[in-house]
């Protein structure tokens, strides 16, 4: 992985390459499945349960997979990134398991408890304001002062590649799975599943999730190009992320369509699976049974690997 | 079992007949850990997830095991109960999948979610006043006009084998536990387990976790002899029952003691148990989780069984 292009997609064997660098720490999560939900589905759902992964996301898979291939000589400057949300506590986790410095760089108005789960691994927080040019010139610095290296959120091979490995194990849990529905953030978990999946079932289909309210992956999709002119407003606060050019290109050579879904039947959906799975699921995972639930005629009777991403939630402020 | 004494506690070999009778209904639910609260408490937590079992709590096991082992000409009279809980969903579901007619009887005041649980799977609903007599009243017209036969939630041999194969499936799937730690409202369930944890692991530990405000087997255990003159009072909707003279003697002489936990703690359990073990489990399985972090000395640095019995909560009024 060293010698790959971390501008370009990974293939298959990067994927099975990062299952191997993160085996032993990434936890092999639960699929799991509910009477009533099938029933609601017409469908047989099978859902990889990454709320229970480390950090409560699966973007540790990615994190893990970007720390743990770098060399010596550059781990040990440490790593650095912006984020507001689950990326941050990921891989302030993978560099403490390395023993690297980590740095993350969040909003000033970031929630508490999101801040305390990237403290929570060690990693040094370091605030700025609320904009994408302060975030941008905040790491820059970090950068300048540590040599860290910047470790993106999905616009990486390396992170695209440990995403993909989830879909890897799920499919070794679950083999006869026609179709998987993921969610569309950044596009870096779709991207990664799409390209482990087809690599071990070349003719299973894979479907993305994404709010109606933050729905540039499925414009962009219709119009062929990336599209990036819209201003995320969505619950599902951890798909708020425009997709790459990379991420662009893995979806559209990849995946076979979008369902966009309003925030009120994600709610729905998410209470649904708290009170049928027994899972604190976040809103963006959610949003892919409220998609399943949607569009039954596409899943009617079918086999359905449902990734559930992750389930940071804030139990004071839950959406219903 | 048809010839066992429903009033005399079972025997290991009931709840082994117990598990070959419930098997491929009742669900065999996973064990799940967490490193952030294997690290609080000091010990290592394999946590038997109950709520995903089928009509979200250990109940069902009791429920499936009487009603299967009912004979055809007693089993086409149908069941009765009166449950303002988990019980009489689960004796609903056991009966509709034997194909028979149940009958529950709850309080008027009963909370609606609970009401639909058990007409989610067929039952009818009498509905009586919120008072013993009226309970036992109102049963017993049941009883009169059907000849179903009454199926308590815990005093009866085979209630108390069903709940017992909870552990058996638990000590295969983690064999090498130290201790195990079960909630204790009725006493059904810690019963069950005692007698089939002990009979695979006979140095095994067994601890009790109880409600302070409801601590009937925790003074009963000190006194000697069953004390009833309380009036329950905790947020463990569950575990208000009190205890009878079979599980008083199961409980006496097979379980090594009861902590017992204020509500505030449980109430703190249950939320690190949402965010770290990402599982909605409701106030009644929170209180062995409390229990454990109330007494490290107790459990440091051993492999624990904590059953976690269920996760049926009304997400609008959630206790925090």
């Amino acid at each position: 992985m060293n010698t790959m292009d971390i501008h370009q997609l990974p293939a298959p064997a990067d994927i099975r390459e990062a299952a191997e660098r993160i085996a032993g720490v990434a936890r092999r999560t639960p699929v799991w499945s509910s009477p009533a939900l099938d029933e609601a589905a017409g469908a047989e759902l099978h859902f990889k349960c990454e709320p229970m992964q480390l950090t409560g996301a699966f973007k540790v898979r990615g994190a893990l997979n970007a720390v743990l291939s770098m060399s010596d000589a550059q781990a040990k400057k440490g790593v650095a990134t912006h984020s507001s949300g689950n990326h941050g506590a990921a891989l302030a986790f993978a560099a403490r398991e390395r023993g690297i410095p980590c740095t993350v760089v969040m909003p000033d108005n970031s929630v508490k408890s999101k801040v305390a789960n990237v403290r929570r691994y060690g990693a040094e927080v370091v605030f700025c304001e609320p904009s994408q040019a302060s975030r941008e010139d905040t790491v820059a610095d970090v950068v300048e002062r540590t040599g860290a290296e910047v470790i993106p959120p999905y616009d990486d091979a390396r992170i695209i590649a440990g995403q993909g490995t989830c879909a890897l194990e799920l499919l070794e849990q679950v083999p006869e799975l026609d179709v998987l529905v993921v969610p569309v953030g950044g596009g870096g978990l779709i991207t990664g599943t799409a390209i482990a999946a087809r690599s071990l079932a070349p003719g299973i289909g894979i479907r993305g999730a994404e709010p109606a309210g933050s729905d540039d992956a499925a414009r962009s999709l219709s119009a062929g190009r990336r599209i990036t002119d819209i201003t995320p407003d969505t619950v599902c606060d951890g798909l708020r992320a425009i997709i790459s050019e990379l991420t662009f290109r893995g979806i559209r050579d990849n995946v076979d369509g979008i369902i966009t879904v309003e925030d009120d039947a994600t709610i729905d959906a998410m209470r649904l699976a708290w009170l049928e799975l027994k899972l604190t699921i976040e809103p963006s995972s959610a949003v892919v049974l409220a998609a399943v639930l949607a569009e039954p005629d596409a899943f009617r009777d079918r086999s359905v690997g449902v990734i559930l991403s992750g389930g940071n939630v804030d139990l004071d402020h839950l959406p219903w």
